[in-house]
Order: C-alpha cells, then structure tokens, then sequence
C-alpha cells in the first residue's frame, strides 16, 4: 500500500476500486536524445485467413471478424523465432544502410524464448551471422510490452553513450494456443519486427520524450501460461496439458485495464506538459479488435490518429507494437518530427506507454 | 567480422583462433553513481550432501568433490521460484531498511522463468504483497550472467534518476537437470538472491566504475536447453525427452573461456585505468570448483582474493553472483569503498564483468 504517497490529482480518474497507483516520479528524468534509425518486419510464410481458421475450429468466419476483427494472420511453416528476427533485423540494418558491425548491443524483447536457455538474443546474433562478433546479446522481458520496455531500459544506456546502435528484435510464435477457446485461438499470428536506435545527431530533434510502466500483479493470472518455466517441468506435461497452454480472461483484462489507463495515461504525459492532442499518432499494441476500439473511444482518440494492422497481422504479442511502428513508419503515417505514442498492456499485469519525437 | 575494428592492444592476449572481440568503445562512459543498498539470500529447506547425491547418483561422493567440488547444495521441497526470490528480497529490503513502498522498479534476473507468462518480477512482486503498487516490474535474462547484467543495465536508470530504488532479484531451481550427465548433476543448486540499488548520496563514495558483456554465440550450443521455449513446446516432450533436459559441455566451455577471457579482463579494465592488481575481491559465477580454479591461476589471481561459496551453495546458476555478494559482505569480506569485481560466464556464450566500488 502506498496510498501515503499518490498524488490527489492521480485519484479523480479512478473508481474506489482503483488499484492504488505507483506515483513515484519515474517522469521527473525525462528526456533522452535517441533516434529510432529504422525499422524492419517478417512475416512468416504461410498466411491463414478467418474462413480457414474458422473452418478448422468450427467456428463463423464472422465471429471471428467482429470479436478478434483478425481476417488474415501468418503462422510459421518451419521458421524459428531467431531466424525470422534475423530476417527482421537484417531489413533493419538495410534500412538504416548499416551492417551488424555497426551494431554494439542486440536485445531481444520477445514474450516467450526461442529455447530456455541461451537467451534468444545469442541465438539472433548467431543468425545474423556474428558468431564471432562479441557484440553483447541478452533479452527482456515484460511479456507483450517486451518492446516498449526494452527501447525504454536502453534508450537510457544509448543517451549516456554505453552503446552507439543498439538493435531491439522480437520474434514471436505461438506455440502454446489453446485452440478450444474460441476468443484467443482467433487472435495471435506470428511474426517478428526489428528497430535499430541510436543517439540522436546534434542538429536533429528526435528523442524519446517520456516513459512510464506500471505493473499490478492482481491481474497476474489474467493472462498466463503456467507450464515450461522452472515450476512445471515439460515432464509434467500429460498430467495436465491445460497447464501448458495460453489462458487468458479477456474481459476481466479489459475491465482492469479500463480502469488503470486513464490515470496511467495522464501519470505518463503530465510530467511532460503533454495531453492526448498532443499526440500524432497512437500504436497501440494489437489486442482484440473489439477491445482495442473501445479503449480508443474511452480515451477520446480519433480513428484516424489510432493505428491498426492487427486485421491482417493478427496480434503478434511483443512484435505487435513494433511491428504497427514499422507499418506506420512504411505506410507514411509517421513523419519526422511527429509525436508518436506506443501504448499497450501486458501480461503481469503491465501498462507500458512512451512517447516519442520520430 | 569486425577485424578492421579490432585494436591491436587486443589481440596479443589471444590464439590465432581466437573470435574477433568486439572492440567497441562501450567502456568509454564509465563511472555510475550507483551504490548497492543492501542484498539478501534464501536456500531452500531441503539439504542435499555429495554423499546423499553421490548414493542416488551411483558416483562416489570423493568423485564429486574433485570435480564439482559441492559437497552441499540445496533443492527445493514446495517452494516456486517467485516465494524464494520474495524472501530474499524482504531480507535486502530489511537489512536496508526499506519497506515495498520504496522499490520503484523490480528486475527480476533469473535464467529460467517460473512461468512462460508473465515475466517472474511480476510474480515476485505478488509475493512481496505489491499487488495493487504498480512497481513496474520485469525480467533479464542473460542466463547464469543475467544478475550482473541487469544491475550493469538498471544501473544507467537508476543514474538518471528514472528509479530512486531499485531490487534486482534472481531465483532459481533446477528443474531441468539431467541426472544422466554426473558432470552437470553434481553442479547445481536452488536457491534465491537479491540486491537493491539506489543512487549514492552525494557525500559518498559508491560506484559502478566500469562493466562489459560480449557474447560469441558461435559457443551458443555449449550450454543449452532446446526445449520449453516456441521451438520445441512441452507437447513434444515424449518425442524426445533429451531436448527438454539442460545439456552442457564443460571442457569446450572452459576452453572457449580461457581463450577469450584475458582480452576481455583487459577490454573491461583498461579504459578504466585499472588492472587486476586493484582489485580487492573477486565475485566470480560459482562454475565448478576446478573450472574456477583453473581460471583463477590463469589469471594469476590469489586465492584469498577470489570468493568461493560453490562448496555448501552449488551453482546456483544467476543467483549465484549475487549470492556470492551476498556471503562476501556478510563474512565482512567487502568493505565500502573496496572495489570488487564480479565476473562470470553464461550460456550465450557470453562473458560478463563489473568493477564497483561498494
């Protein structure tokens, strides 16, 4: 309980109910000049639509359309995790016209590992082909805000100069989909999304303006996969199989989520002297189609300053904000000098927003 | 390859097969003002001598104690990973002073989850009772080096001034051991460590002065486990037990290690002005017992300048280091302003080091 120190303005916004709010002033060191240099996406092979997912599950393509709004979503054939972020990275680094040399640290922020052990970023590197590079290799982890707290824990090492380019990849595959339950099984796709950072030149105004993320562990159990970690052994797998499977409650999230955002949202932009209509565009990350408008609407957030590709990418869990960034960025929707908002929820539960000058 | 930016400085320590470091200039930002605040340990309740593991084992207890030199390690009976790590962390929090209400970050740096979701600071968080706090919290994962590297990573925030505290919390259990292999099943053990880490107050001393991590994934398949992650899902299990198990090969490792170490040792101290003859203690990765010492002569460091607490603790793989730490400052073998160097290898292959003024 920390109700001693939570600022009266934070409480306005929130019920009785309300979650205490963490109001330590994580905003008052805001700034920092870094530059996202570039971004890059794949896409695995093989695309599956809602008519024949639906078909294989026994379920309307409409039902799919209007709760998870998912028409289109790539799973992979033979693709690993470390090779479609390589992928990823590589379109990056081509982008950015630089090669892995230019790069002094790569950090992968996927929800889940390629094995359990290395780190799925040594597996990235090794696909990169910098076997022998030593460039310095390690993952983060915060579910499906893994991104967005992985560009906001290194922006800091890139400000201070510890690392020049540092590239941030999340690759994501679905192993664990619970195909019984109709809401989640209609939701996830595949896929991977890189982004390259850097400290920003002396004459240009690119910076990451404020980050904020709050975690509230009532909601640990809202969305969670049990097994395959060190408390239920892949042995114990036939004892019960439920255990190493994707759960989630989508409507308890929603209602928690609902209630937090709006304070966590002005906890994350006051500090910074900013409010929603400061913002260009938001990316949010790719949850349920349903979900996603209504937050966006509960917010006050026009459609066309709200971000969506999960209709044809599904939600790629931590490559879902990167991978809308990279959309956004391609499509032409984000020019230098824009005020970007990423902003998602994850597992644990976390709320995780930054706001960024492109 | 990255020859043609490798120092010459570098390469007199190192074979012609030597890997290419990485010799960027990640040491050039140096000194944090960063002091670490307080650490705690938890073993579990369930004892285990050589002799006890040598008779289920079928080697003899003599063999054990040569080779992994542990001739007591602890495994847990009913505990999960986030209560162990929830219990050392009370101590750091006592032995500091601080009450929850104080951490305004968890950093949980385990090699292996206890769950595939969410990330385990959540549910550390949830044992400490921060349910409703908001402390953001997240997982690094480096493998047995995620402790150092997340206190290497968390310390440029905490500099910042983005946290006032942080608690960085590794807890582990050896859940995927394979019992066949005598080399690595006489190695391990369970166990929880945790340190908090705040700013240094103006009239003191304390400080991180220089750190480094290079990883060389050309030995990523040295120490592994394929399984548990989204490339071979627990459903797979029956198919092939073995992927699921924790597979190492210790002589390769140490080889890999012995070769790339000194250049690293020099790569990590050189831009700082310093050598190994001022260091006060080391707080090595606790390896085997011979690895250790085969390491430690080579790099002509005095024994009573290198802690050893493998014998009753075992490997207990990222806990390790920070349990070190721990023991050292509680045998009062750290003093504030010593300068202490952790050092330790992890699955990656990764190298990673730290001088810090306590």
């Amino acid at each position: 309980m920390v109700i001693s120190r939570t600022h009266p303005q934070d409480l306005h916004h929130l019920s009785t109910e309300t979650p205490d709010p963490d109001p330590l002033p994580q905003n008052l060191v805001q700034s920092r000049r870094v530059k996202l240099l570039a971004t890059g996406k794949y896409l695995p092979k093989n695309q599956v639509t809602a008519e024949q997912l639906g078909q294989k599950l026994g379920i309307e393509a409409a039902w799919i359309q209007k709760k998870s709004g998912v028409m289109v979503r790539h799973f992979v054939e033979d693709e690993t995790a470390s090779q479609m972020g390589a992928i990823a990275s590589k379109k990056a680094l081509e982008a950015a016209g630089l090669s892995l040399s230019d790069i002094d640290c790569i950090v992968c922020t996927s929800s889940v590992p390629e094995q359990s052990i290395p780190c799925t970023a040594a597996l990235v590197q090794k696909q990169l082909g910098g076997e022998s590079s030593g460039i310095p290799s390690f993952d983060i982890n915060s579910t499906c805000l893994s991104f967005v707290v992985g560009l906001d824990t290194l922006s800091y090492l890139v400000d201070a100069g510890r690392y020049s380019r540092v590239l941030l990849v999340a690759s994501e595959i679905t192993q664990g989909i619970d195909w019984k339950d109709q809401e989640s099984s209609t939701l996830f796709g595949d896929g991977a999304a890189a982004a390259i950072i850097g400290k920003t030149d002396i004459q240009e105004g690119s910076k990451i303006i404020c980050s904020r993320l709050e975690t509230y562990s009532q909601g640990a159990n809202l969305s969670q996969c049990l097994g395959a970690g060190n408390r239920y052994h892949p042995r114990e797998y036939s004892d019960n199989i439920d255990r190493f499977l994707f759960k989630m409650q989508g409507r308890a999230i929603y209602r928690l989520a609902a209630k937090i955002l709006p304070g966590f949202i002005e906890r994350l932009l006051q500090p910074a002297g900013l409010t929603l209509a400061d913002i260009d565009l938001v990316i949010p990350h790719q949850a349920s189609l349903m979900a996603m408008g209504l937050i966006r609407k509960g917010l006050n957030i026009p459609e066309e300053k709200w971000m969506v590709i999960a209709t044809n990418h599904g939600n790629t869990i931590a490559a879902s904000i990167p991978m809308t960034l990279h959309e956004a960025i391609q499509q032409g929707k984000i020019h230098r000098g824009d005020r970007i908002l990423l902003l998602g929820t994850s597992a644990g539960f976390s709320l995780g927003g930054m706001v960024l000058e492109y």
